[in-house]
Parts: C-alpha cells; structure tokens; sequence
C-alpha cells in the first residue's frame, strides 16, 4: 500500500508522558496515515523522548516541550490533548481558529452546555474561566460506533469517559428501541488502576490497592452525569441511573454489569443479544458473545474492542448486560485514535489492534 | 486464665487441606479452648501434617487420615466439616447419631427443606441419596450475629456461604425492618479466587486470572437461591432478587455492592447508618464506617469481620450498600469457629482475629 | 505490498491451545507471508477454534483436530510443534520425511547428544523410545540471533528454552569473546507463572502463587544442561555453572540477574555496553540499554525484544548481567516464529511485536 | 496471666501511619505487656487514629501529634523511631539523655562508625549535622537472635534493614564458622513493593510495578555495606560481596537467594542443613526447612518468621541458601518488637505471629 506524503496526518500530543499520552505514542509511532509532530507535556518537558521510555523508543527521537499553540498550528494537522480537565478548555479555541483540529480526551466538551459542565466539574470550573458556549454545543461526542458521520467532519471531537463508552455500549441500544424501562438502571463497574492516571497517589500504590477491591466516588461521580446525559439523548426522555465506580487490582480493563428491566419480559437472552448483534452489525470492534459465555476484562487487553454477553432472568424479566473493554484504548486513546481515522477518511480500523496477546 | 481439661473441646477437621481446613487448623491450633482431635482428608491421607504445611506446623505433628466416623467419635466432641456439597450429608446423620455435634461448611443442610436442596443442588442430588429431611429442619443456620441462641443449643449448624454471608450482612437489617422495597434488589459480588477452593482448574491460573475480572454464575448462581431463603425469612414473604458473582484477581475478600429502594425515600445515608449502628449493636464482628468511607476487602482480610458502609442518592431514593469480609475466614471457617464458640458456651469472638495487618 | 500466493507458507500448529500454541495462532493468523493450515491438539480436539477462543477469533473458523501426519503433510509446509517433551520426537522424523519443516518448541531437539537428552530428560526418555541420534545431530539450535544463516538452510529447528535464551542472551557475547571466566558463573532467573504452562496445578494457582515469590527446580532444573551445553560452545570449553529458577506473581516475563569475574578487572560498565552494543549490531529485537538503567520485564511484554544492562562493581571486577524477555515470545512462540521467518528467506522481524503497550 | 501495671511497658511510636508504623501499632495495641503511650508523624498529625484508619480501631482512639521530645519522655519508656534516614539522629540523643529507651528503625544508628554512615548515607549526611558518634559505638544492632544478650542491657537498638536481616540469616552461620568464602558470595534478593514505603512514587504504582520484576539499586545499594559491615564482623575479615535487590509485584516479603563456595565441598546439603540446625536450635522465629524444600514468602507472610533452605552442587561445591521474611516484621517492625521484649524482660516471643493465615 503506497501512502501518498499528502495523505499523512501530522499530530501533536499534549500530555504525552501520562498513560493516555503513552498509548497515542505508540499507536501513531506505527500508523501508516500519521505521523508524530509533537510532543509535549508538563512532566518530562525538556527531555527526550527515547531517555525516558527505553520501552517506547521512537525511530526518530523527539524533545519533549511544554505545549505551545504556535509550534502545535506550524506543525500538526490534529491535536489529541490529554490533560487535566480544565486546562483543555484553555487550549482548544486557539487551536480551532488557526485550523488544527482538536480530539480532545478530558471532560471539557462532553456536555452540550457549558453550564452543566460547570455544575459537575465544579472545582475545574472555579480554576479556569470558560465562555466557549458555542464550542461545547458545536463538539461531538466521540462514541465512534454512534456518530462516526458526525465525528468525520467536525472538528472538535469530546472522547468519552472510559466508564461512559463501557456503559454506553450495552445501554444505548436497548434505550433507543425502547426495550429495557429507564428507570432503575444500575451501572456497577470495575476499572484498573491505571483509569487513576500516572501521577503517584498514595490510594493507588501497589502495596494498596493489591489484595484488594474497594468501591469509591459512589453516588455522584462525576461519569454519572456524562451517561446520564448521552443515556437520555438516545432514550427521548431523562434518564436517572445509578452508577458505583469499584477499584480493581490489576492495570487495565473495565468490566461494567448493568442491570435493568425489560420492557417486555417475554423476551429471552438470546432475543436480546440478536437485537444487539443487528444493532451492532459491521461494527468492526463489536463483538457480541453467545448467551452463557461472560467476557473478561482480559480479552480485550491492549486492543480497541468492546465484548458485550446478555443475560435475562426469566423469573422476574430483569436483564443484566456485561461489557469489557480496555479501559486506556477503547476506553480513551484507542477511542481518539478510532476517530481520527474517521477524521481523516480512512477506515477507523487502521493501527487498532483486534486481537490481544493471551494471557 | 486457667482452663480445666474438661472445658477444652476437641474437634476432628475433615476436610483439612482445603483452603476452609487450613484456616481451621490454624485458629483451633492456637484457641486457648480447643484442641485438634483428627485431620482427615481424602488428598492428602496418610501424610503428616508437618510435612506437607511448613507453613503451619502444629507443635504436635498428626497424620492425616482419611475420614473415618468411628476415629471422630471416639476422639472428638465437635466434627467441622469442609467437604464437597452432597457428600456431608453422608457423614452427618451418623455423626450426630452417635453424639458427636456437626458444624457443616457444605450447602447441605442449609436449606430448611430438603426438595429445596434437591432442585438448586441437583447434580449431587443425583450423586448421592439423601432421605434426612428431618435434619434439613432441625439444622440451624450459622449466621452467628442472628441466630446465636440456636447456635447455642443447636448440634447442628449449617455454615453459611460466603457470597450469603456478604450480601445477607447488609439487606436482613433493611428487609426485617421493611425499610427497603423487597422487589427489585441488586447484588453485585466481587470475590478473591480462593472462593473457588484448592482443587487445580485451569481458570483459576494465576495466569488466566491475573490482570481480569469477569462475571460468572450470571442468573441462578447457586448462592442466589441460598440468599433468597434467608432474606425471605427476614422479610416475612418472598423476596427474588439480582445475584451476580465476579472473579477479582486477588486472593481472600468478598465485596458485596447491593442497590435497593427506600421505602421512604426522605432517609439519608446518615439515618440509616444510624439503623445499622443500632441493628449491630454490640456485635464484635461488625462495624459500620462513617458515611463517605467505603470499605476495601483488604481492612478485613485474615480477619473474621464486617465492615459496612451506605450511600442513599437523594434524587431518587435508591439505597447502595457495601459489605466486606474475608471469605475463608467471616465467610467460611472463621464464622464456623465462631459458631463452635457460641456452641461449647464462650465468648463467641475468642481466637477470632479483628485485626489485619496492613497493608 | 502484494504477496502472491505462492510465497504464503502454509503452517499447522500442534499443541495450539496451550500458551504456546495461542502465541502463534495470534502471530501468524496476523501475518502477511504465512497461514494456519491446520490447528491440532488433544486438549480440545473436536472443538471449533472460535467457539472456545472467543478472544483470538480467526476469520475463517478452523476445527482443531488430534494431530495427524498425514494432514499435516497434505496442509502445510511447516510444522510447529508445541508439545510436551518426548512427544516432538513421535511426529518429527516422519513430518520430515514427507517434507514439512519442523519447528519443535520443546527440548527434544535441543541437544546434539541424544544420550544427553535421555540423561537430562529422563523420565521422558523411559516413556519414548528414541533412535534419532541423527536429527539430534542435524537438528539447529534456533537462537535466532547466533545461527540465522544455519536456520535459514534447516529443515529442523530446536527452538530454544524460555530461560536459556534469556540467560545465553547476556552470556554468550560475553563468553565467547574470553571476556570473563567460565567459573562461577551465578544465573539467577525469574520467571511469571506462563512458563508453567496452562494445564492446572495446584502450585500455579493463583490463590498460591499471588503475593509470594519462591525458588524451584534449585540445582539441576533442566535448564542448567541447557545453557551449559550452549555456552559451553561459545566458551570453547566446559562451562559450569548455577542456574536458580523463581517463580514470579505475574503472567509473562523473564528476569536474568547473571554474575561474572571480569578476566581483565579494568573494564568498565561503559566498555561492557559498548562489546555488547557492537556483538549485537544490526540486530533489530535486542536493545543494550543506557548504564545505569536497568529494565523491567514489562517494557518487552507482548513483544519479541530482549533488553540488556549491565553493571560492573569497580571493588572486586565483577560483572552482573541483566536481560528480560517475554517468556512466550522471544522466550518460546516469538522465536520460532523469528525462526520461520528466516527459514521462509524473509526479513525475520516480520509480524513480531517490537513495542509493548505500557503499562 | 496476671499483669501489673508496672510491668506494663509504655511505648511511644514516632511515624506512625508509614507501613512499619502501622504493625508497630497493631502489635503493641495486641500485646499483653506494652502499651502505646504516644502516636507521632508529620503526615498525620492533628487527626484521630481511629477516623483515618478505620482498618487498625484502637479500643480507645488516639490523636495523632507532631513528634515532640517532651511529651514522650513524659509518657514512654520506650521510644520507636520509625523515621527517614537522618531524622532519628536529631531525636535520638534528647531522647536517650531523658532516659527513654529508643529503637530505631533508621539506619541511623547501624554502624558502629559514624564516618561510615556519613560515607554510605551522603545525602542524609549533607542534610543533617551529626557528632554523636559515642551513640553509634553504644548502639547494638538488632539482629535478634544474634545479639538478645546486649539487646537486653542496651538503651539504643539500631533495628536492621529488611534485605540485611535476610541476608545475614543464611550467611552468618557459614561465615561465622568459616564453612564458606568469604569472597565471591552473591545475594541475589527480591521484596515486595511495601519495602519502598508509603509516600507516593511512580514507581511503586500498582499500575506500574504489577506484571513486572525488575532489578534496582544494582552496585552500591545502602544495604550492601550494611550487609558487608555485619557479615565482616562475623567472619573475623572483610568481605566484599555482590547485592542485586530486585522489585516484585507483592506487597510482603523478602526472598534472599545466595550463593557461595564452600570451604569443604565434600559437604552435602543435608550437612548444612544440619549445621544450620544446630546453630538456630531454641530459636523460636528460625524454622530450617529439610533439603528439597523450598520456601515461598507467602509462607511466613504476617509472621514474624524466618524460613531457610539449603542445597548444595555436588558438581562444584557450591551453597545455595535462600531466606524468606515478611520485610515489614521480621525485616522491620516484628523485629523491633521482639527487640523490645527482650529489653522488657520478656519471652521474645510474647505478641508475635508465627503462623500465616495461607493462602
């Protein structure tokens, strides 16, 4: 396959040290569309790329710099920030108006009102001055399965939360046809710790979290308010769920299991996961599994999939539907990388590994 | 504090090489008020204990014998017994027949009605014949913290599950006091593969388990219809609820997240602390964290207790509770060896550890 | 790239459900220059691939068969067997004969000395009856980086040892440049839980491995006569010396700490790294690490690398030695296929992972 | 057993919520003939006990305070110093000089040369002026089992490293009887992640150090000499040996791996083994185990315990010892604690673990 110089996408990565930054690194280091035009990040400003990760080496090494509008409109097509919520917002409107575009991994355009972000992220919003009104309704929510039309020809893509896009996946759905009752969904999920980031916190130390489950941000997590607000979009009508966020040892992966009641409880396990299969048909990081066999976490590990299993308790109509997926790929730069092949008019699946190394 | 030879119990371990038995050995070997009378097991018989556990020698060494009713009742008042389901039911009549009193860690006597036991368990149902219906009756349930009296008078205790003990921790305070709608209860588990026992199987490698979490048992886990007997008990009519079990990659611990509706959903989280804290009153075992701390497994583990803790979401009135023990220990022979406290007449937290070591 | 049919070579794997096996149907169902011609194995003979490897789905499904020469011999042009030891010898000779190329993963080939294999395996030896001295003989030890131009005109490769090709990988440079004694040497070797296998026992479970590290197999593990018979080669004369395995709580992954006596004391860590930076130009899966950093096992997981440092204590002249390598790649699957490669005339780091996803 | 009240020792804990901290309390708070006086440390200080470790309750909760000179001295007869390297040189001597009795954690005091200290802790050395080199010589370094009879008739034990304590368990009976060289021996030793602390680094994530092994420290870690200082003494000479510490992905314990030559090599294993036997005979922390046996971390996990095995190469006359400790009792706080009862007057053994709960 011969790529034609013009057609490769130049793309700066801000926040390139943090465990997002590391996985978009090696993603475009070895795309056939892309190529790295920047680093940067806060952390390992100054130093290079390859000094610092012997594990990531780049065939030709790169500066880390502090980020740096000017140097990210001379050189890149795209820009993926990875940074702390808040600080996106002080990057993107001058990006988009010297025409780079924007993919943007925080929280900050998630919502299609400025205000309701404020509201949730509260503390960011005491930090940071925002008036983009209009950037956060023109933003599209990168789920790439549900608005790849959208996401191919805009220019500021919000990537989803790693536990909306798990959620998401087996919500929609069954919300769009109506199928399962809004109320009294329960979204119990369990995350690695690397969704803590890589900046060292004492509650995530080997010594702590090892040997051990924990609950934690219960009840008002700041994702329940990003599910509940595409959740609705798709349902036509407010949806108010429960979601409880649990802390697992190992590094990656989401396993999220919801609950929820069928609208028609006359419909079986294998019903639903034809309804899903159709629903998801040509979905190329989609997989469905037969009723009766429940995905781990591990079989998505280092890939870009999502694997979804359906069960329905026929004595009460309730239906429980499962979902895995790498919660640094599909669950965040997988995700970016997905929709920048969208973007960019190429197949979403390029440079997306389907397949992980077991065990 | 001297103890008369009289008062010490002796009680026969069969079973003994299980991850039940070891627990056993270890907390009878150092209780001021039992001594180990015989160690049977089928893996291991004809083997001396010292030789095959350096890391739990017992000051005088025992060879372990294959289980032999005639050795337990001349040398034993107690018999614990940590066997495969169905195959309990096969020692126990004779046992209590010739006078030796039986804590049972196996599901078979759990059920107060046999046929019950028959249609959840109906593999071993099929592999072993069972008529003693009357024992099914008489057995008492060793939740300790609710039927001590019984326990107390009782020669035969049916110990419960470790996923029952968790969730049942939390839901008998809310369902006995009709606080919480019985319909439409949640249980999401999390537990340690060590809840999968000793035998080798190949998905409890640490290489297929490490770095995954995944769900199992999905609909009709056995444990389901054990928690719904109970809970149905307490609530005083049928209660059908959501049971899922997940295999963490971790070795000891059960987390129980449950979701219910208040009954009157003006309560805060706050108040019903205050029901708990009331509930559990006096109850060594069980401590009820502030609201705002969730519990980790790791606080409990190689302890014999509860912890607790409780989240109400004001927008809608649904109630999240958070149990965690340690599943061999307050989740299997801890509870066991609690229940045989309460049995020989002592205090029933004796030789019970309540304090782990962290981290 | 266009590949015509003709240069696709047609591979059957044997032994394809164990962690072996699923290494190379990964590797080669994504590979541009081969294909799966047949999957055999006994474990799961009967069964559809994709039924039961929900996580490695091949686009056209494939029955896994119980192993049969004649199929193999009428489907493909290589073999890789992935079986356990003495059992390579029962299929390879009439594999050979009908003209498919055999690339054994086990130790049967790994001697030149049939008599020392029945020394070294011998309780393998009392189970098979064995006479091919001459492929013994014939056979090519396939560490890749020392006989390339010998596997490239083999019709048998002995692939190498998981320990071995680490440990050789530090020494042999080392050795065969007289570059420090052949007395003494210390190879101290950890190793994840993989290595053991996927068959289910007891001591690799995870409720017994997790949260401890121990030693096995001290003085004689099978390995020792391995390396020993290796090195030996390199050195020019009889190398001795002690291997010490561990067994590490984790999945993938092997350490080497090796130890030396420098002939000439005046040598630095820096003119070390530079012998080893020259012996290993050109040699795209190696990476000599910078003085003073040291790697960690999971900065070549998932990938066919071997990462070296080097230390040398100025008080006394002695050299320590590390190298890390993913015990299913580059320490059994990954080199075989870097073996096939080779022998297929092509570039040998086609379809080989060179860049982990961290963390 | 009755105890007065003027047997009952008062102990204050200075660094109180790091890991060793929080054995220190959880043993003293258990133990029949100590009491905690005082609990100090910067990271904590001004809040209660029981409200930020709902996992370690005391009966009667403590607030934590600044570590302050007087108010020990007016509560404790002993002191636990459980402090960076440096600091507990700035307590020490006020503390001593008041008549309270400090065991200290730090290296502080583990040299019998303060130059020395200032050589090998240069950094802490530049920090913190220190001329108290009568305290260095006064004070006895904490090994046990080697030196209860000084420990007993001292006001200031220098309580050893984790690695030194395992190292010197199989090496100083060897070399104290000249059954091995001198020169040429290697420790090859490899802890869990707790040996690091609890002040948050990169590193020690569980995101980063899980599914990994990786050497640290290679030439010149702080515990080499330490080691080397001990093993001297001992040996009647100097030695110079090789220690390779190696971070594993556990939380507890320490596995030392050592080898050396022997003096004789017509000595089997079952001679050392004897050897060893004799040496640690009474004593109750030491357990040797038979040849062919050998030990897992997890197996002395929570104890205060210390497992040696044995081999020896037939072929070349070399020893292989290996040593397991839990790094944060026997390798720190369980040690101090034995320490302290020794001092006391007491059984060293009272109110420690010798027995894990396994798995």
């Amino acid at each position: 396959m011969e790529i034609s110089k013009s057609e490769v996408g130049r793309v700066a990565i801000i926040g390139a040290s943090g465990y997002g930054g590391l996985q978009l690194v090696k993603l475009i280091s070895e795309h056939p569309f892309f190529e790295i035009a920047s680093l940067m990040g806060e952390r390992s400003a100054g130093q290079s790329w390859n000094d610092i990760n012997p594990f990531l080496k780049l065939p030709l090494d790169k500066k880390i710099t502090l980020s740096n509008v000017d140097e990210i409109v001379n050189n890149a097509d795209y820009a993926i920030l990875s940074l702390p919520n808040g600080l996106s917002s002080q990057l993107t409107p001058s990006l988009l108006k010297k025409g780079v575009k924007v993919l943007d991994l925080s929280a900050d355009y998630r919502f299609r009102s400025l205000d309701k972000w404020k509201e949730v992220y509260s503390t960011e919003a005491s930090k940071y001055q925002r008036y983009d009104y209009d950037l956060c309704e023109e933003a599209i929510y990168g789920f790439s399965e549900e608005f790849s039309n959208k996401i191919a020809n805009s220019r500021l893509i919000a990537c989803p939360g790693c536990y909306p896009t798990s959620a998401l996946s087996v919500l929609i759905p069954f919300l769009k046809q109506g199928l399962i009752e809004s109320d009294g969904i329960i979204v119990d999920a369990k995350s690695g710790t690397s969704g803590g980031g890589r900046d060292p916190k004492e509650q995530l130390l080997l010594s702590e979290c090892s040997e051990s489950i924990r609950p934690y941000g219960v009840i008002g997590h700041r994702h329940t308010a990003e599910i509940e607000s595409i959740a609705s979009q798709f349902a036509g009508h407010d949806v108010n769920l429960q979601f409880t966020p649990h802390l697992v040892p190992m590094v990656r992966g989401i396993l999220t299991t919801a609950y929820a009641r069928l609208r028609d409880p006359g419909l079986t396990a294998e019903d639903c996961r034809i309804v899903l299969e159709a629903y998801y048909k040509n979905k190329p990081f989609i997989d469905i599994l037969p009723v009766g066999k429940y995905p781990a976490t591990k079989w998505v590990r280092n890939t870009n999939k999502i694997m979804i299993s359906i069960e329905v308790d026929k004595r009460n109509g309730r239906i429980v539907l499962m979902s895995v997926i790498d919660n640094l790929l599909k669950g965040q730069s997988g995700q970016a990388m997905q929709n920048l092949n969208i973007m960019h008019g190429i197949e979403s699946d390029i440079g997306l590994p389907k397949i992980t190394f077991y065990p």
